[in-house]
């Protein structure tokens, strides 16, 4: 099999992913998933005519000719349902939300008026019908479809939602995700201290690029370099739904991964990908699994991570955008490229008066998880590109920690 | 007091913040966090000179005539100790990340080479000294400090706290934040469906953008337009350490927030903000409690949350990035403004070869919750601004659901 480009890569593995049907869960933990289901109104929202301002329903023709002094007949909170109608000369005081009384055809926001006595205030302007009223149904109609299936819940339809009463909605369910490490010469977080080892960030790293996208997964520890043990491992691995496998994906004698993989009945799809860091980017499918094998070194799996991994679990979530946002920015610096792979190459942004800047956050070396930690972006360096020169527009995937900036926006 | 601009009072609702001390988390609940302390190497990183790649570690000078046979005297993995010495016409089998034996002084790629038989490989070409060799603490030398104070932990930060072994972090404290809404016309979401009554949705948006940010806050249910009851809530929202009340704050005569509120010694810094939506924002404080006053109707809740009760929780969250990423994006269509207020127009982001498009997500009334369901972004339409037109670059502040997009980067 030959390697395969990045794009062709990501095809495969988003062609053999599917959904994993749905669940219903409480609207207090549905922020972050994916409705299932089409969402309707049940009622007209406002359920009646009401005031977007406080201040007093009046008949416009009663201010054509304002300053006006009006009796005030009612006073109208929201909640409240109006007991009368106001007449020719009337008004009635009102707060934002509360139902529009009959007569009246607009309302006078309170900065608008001056208090005359208790029952009788001063209206200074004039206004059409209609004024500063929000017609039944404005926001939605009893039925109509307001979310459609597909949608992820952010804050703003968490509202919606809340709006039609959806206490509980029905989502795609989550992957179970479970990640194993493996090689002799890793040490696990809770060890003891061996100078002589190396300390499985792996399984960390992985970790928690895995919360990122709201799934909590099981960690099942360091598969050793012997037979027996590396094929319990990834049996446990394969009662889950995807399993990440760290390491072992090489070309050297010791890798027993691919053919105990293999032996345990998973089709791999692909070994390499013409990508830098990441060549040796596994993926298969079991009868019940999903299996990545992801390169040994932290940086080479955060990545692979971040361009299959990634996206694979968003498409099995239910979501729509599968991939990091990309954004143009400005390279500070020149970037060698004589690969014929795609390169991904960690870089910090900026920002000048044209946009963004990225400058690459030094060592590259796919060891160098340093590199990642600083990253807030990986710069695409596309397989046929002779090299990048400093001022050169170039396209960066965006990664967590770039949501925010340190200064407001104006 | 006269109305505060936005970036005044941002400025200050953002002085009136302090952290709340620290705590100790497990690694597999520090994502998201920030760091409390600085991280130092417990190691070096690699702890010996290691192989970057799956091959044969060889003496430089052997291979200068390329293509030459060695004999293989010993296969390292990962995880072992060399026991040999490779002299000249000699070579060990090697594994990437194990260490490199005495004698040699390169490594060459298993990919670059021809096996010849069990105890001989052919080598096909010259490498200079060090080639494909990783230096003892070329990634991180024992007590060096490796991650700083206020670093946000990302995955590439989970990865490098995992590599210096660090189970537990000391990380920021998060606050314990109160949401409560008002109004006699509220319906709570467990409540019956009663036709004349608004569902609260702004209870539940804003838990949402609370959850956004890591944090679970309580929420305390509808207090009803009664002052005991009233009093009676916000006693019970002093106890924590941000309180959010959802409206009430307007200048109608039934708002009896902000007197109860400075009855119960909560000192208000401003009632109102030159913005729109949201011109009834109120902050104050409490001996123990950042109080936040946001307008009754969703969507200017929605937006002064994320002005200005968003920048605070990331305060006082230990981050060093308080506000929404902006981008800059051509405008699709003509905006009007004539306030003199800054106004947060809804859109939503396209693209096209210049780079993002921003198109308002229709009706802008604030009390049109699914216009901020559909955004994507808010775009700051500055108080001084006469009208925007289609095709002008603006401003957009991301939020929540701008992450991730439908095709991967290239």
């Amino acid at each position: 099999m030959s390697d395969l480009t990045v794009a062709a890569a990501q095809r495969c593995v988003i062609e053999a992913m599917k959904r994993l049907g749905t669940e219903s869960v409480p609207l207090q933990q549905a922020f972050g998933r994916v409705l299932a289901a089409d969402i309707k109104a049940n009622r007209d929202q406002p359920p009646y005519d009401v005031s977007a301002m406080d201040g007093f329903a009046i008949r416009s023709a009663d201010v054509a000719n304002a300053p006006v002094v009006l009796e005030i007949i009612e006073d109208i909170k929201a909640g409240d349902m109006p007991r009368k109608t106001v007449q020719p000369g009337q008004c009635a005081r009102i707060m934002t939300g509360a139902p529009v009384p009959s007569g009246a055809d607009a309302v006078i926001r309170v900065e608008d008026t001056e208090a005359v006595s208790e029952t009788q205030v001063r209206i200074n302007v004039a206004v059409k019908p209609h004024n500063d009223i929000r017609d039944q149904g404005e926001s939605m109609r009893t039925d109509e479809v307001v979310l459609t299936a597909g949608t992820t819940i952010t804050p703003g339809v968490v509202g919606m939602l809340a709006m039609v009463k959806a206490a509980s909605v029905e989502v795609w369910r989550l992957p179970r995700v479970a990640i194993l490490s493996t090689g002799d010469e890793l040490e696990g977080l809770e060890e003891p201290f061996d100078a002589n080892k190396i300390p499985d960030a792996n399984s960390y790293a992985l970790m928690a690029q895995v919360q990122a996208l709201g799934i909590e997964p099981v960690l099942l520890g360091i598969a050793r370099d012997e037979p027996s043990h590396l094929k319990e491992m990834l049996q446990r691995g394969l009662q889950f739904d995807v399993l990440l496998v760290s390491g072992g994906s090489s070309v050297g004698v010791h890798d027993y991964v691919r053919p105990t993989l293999e032996a345990l009945g998973v089709q791999m799809k692909f070994w390499r990908v013409q990508m830098k860091p990441g060549h040796p980017m596994a993926f298969g499918v079991a009868p019940l699994t999903w299996v990545f094998g992801l390169p040994g070194n932290p940086v080479s799996g955060m990545v692979c991570f971040e361009e299959f991994v990634g996206p694979a679990l968003r498409y099995i979530t239910g979501h729509a955008n599968l991939f990091r946002r990309t954004v143009m920015a400005k390279l500070a610096r020149d970037v060698k490229h004589k690969h014929s792979r795609t390169e991904f190459v960690r870089v910090m942004l900026g920002r000048d008066s044209d946009g963004f800047t990225a400058t690459p956050t030094g060592d590259q070396g796919s060891g160098i998880l340093r590199s990642m930690a600083m990253a807030e972006g990986l710069m695409i360096v596309p397989a046929e590109c002779k090299g990048l020169v400093a001022g050169e527009q170039v396209t960066v995937q965006l990664l967590d920690g770039t949501a925010y900036q340190d200064e407001a926006g104006e």
